[in-house]
């Protein structure tokens, strides 16, 4: 079973439905048999590499949300967050671009450290206050997570997997994605949203059980039953 | 070995199949590495708790179903039943919802008792006359079995366990069953109906084998044989 995940690394709900979806995976019986593939989605791709002011003025000014909206957005963020053992450090958080990172995700995906790599720019983003449109800080998530400090170097300080990048945001365009996180299961089911976990893993039950349906080891036909119409 | 076997305690040909896939089930070689859970389903969920009127009289009222034929398909089912040890009552089957036998049964199993509970209900409702609906009822088939009577009765009385009742019933509707008695080995094999005991260890068998293929002890490949072809 193949799940694809448009996601922004700079989407709080992003990561929030990031530890809702692990954690209804990890129950999930045939978890072993699930690839899961993260694809690159922009919120705001006109931001600049690097916006001057915090988060909370950056949706005021730029997204017209009053501030006490967006004191009170991210209060009910930050605790839903702690509710999935997530430490949001509002105050801290650096606004900018998400394109580079899109792109060192990329790099990543392609040494399969996709997953890692994601984990560690969202973490830096939104619990550690680092600025992930930045070199320096890429390179160390990088080589935290095993890559060749060279070659993230030179991807993210260049042009690289930008492609990828723009065809991930094309797809979702095509699939019809107007908000993230949006989780894609073999390409028949949708699930907008960071759901409860609950929710994630009776998709992943029916998504499942509808690709292998029962085989029925009565060829001769079901046995006497019960069903609404009478015995 | 993973058996699913949904079921509703008010469901005749269930206790019928119960009986005849503990057969198969008492003659498997591999039966400890079986694991049986028994899953709700509700044949009709619109009954009240306390239908006035015989099982015969349900059955024709609100099934539609001619008076004759009700006689006719008690008297077949009976008879099976008793060819399976089973002593039914047919005329003092107390008619009501599922629902609160569910939740029972469902508090059963979390204690480990959920085979012996099935057991209890099914034998109180069509050999003992008794009305499973009831509160009294089921503190006591709860005690017989060796659930504490103060859980017993705060559960069935309250509201806890509705959810899991619900949750059974909707992965019957993903998986597709449409009647019960319906058996699911490893969630891969669906077995329809209350099949002779047979058929059952038949699929026990062909399961078995499946999910535990033969290992070769040749790795140097096969050694001279002789098949249909020649030697």
């Amino acid at each position: 079973m193949k799940i694809e995940i448009w996601s922004d690394v700079k989407c709080p709900w992003c990561f929030v439905g990031k530890r809702r979806f692990e954690k209804a995976l990890a129950d999930f019986p045939h978890r072993d048999g699930v690839e899961v593939t993260w694809k690159s989605y922009q919120l705001d791709p006109d931001l600049p590499d690097h916006y001057e002011g915090t988060e909370q003025q950056y949706l005021a000014e730029r997204k017209g949300i009053a501030p006490d909206q967006v004191r009170q957005m991210w209060q009910h963020l930050a605790q839903q967050a702690e509710g999935e053992g997530l430490a949001f450090d509002v105050d801290r958080i650096v606004v900018g671009n998400s394109f580079t990172a899109h792109r060192f995700l990329h790099l990543a995906k392609a040494h399969g450290r996709g997953d890692a790599a994601k984990e560690a720019v969202m973490s830096a983003h939104f619990e550690q206050g680092l600025d992930t449109s930045d070199v320096d800080v890429l390179v160390r998530l990088g080589v935290g997570i095993g890559l060749a400090e060279d070659e993230v170097r030179s991807t993210v300080a260049g042009d690289r997997f930008a492609d990828d990048v723009r065809r991930d945001i094309e797809e979702a365009r095509t699939i019809g994605v107007q908000g993230v996180p949006f989780f894609v299961i073999d390409r028949k089911y949708g699930i907008s949203g960071a759901q409860p976990t609950g929710l994630f893993r009776q998709a992943l039950d029916q998504a499942w059980q509808e690709a292998h349906p029962l085989v029925s080891l009565t060829p001769s036909g079901d046995g006497p039953a019960c069903g609404p119409d009478g015995c």
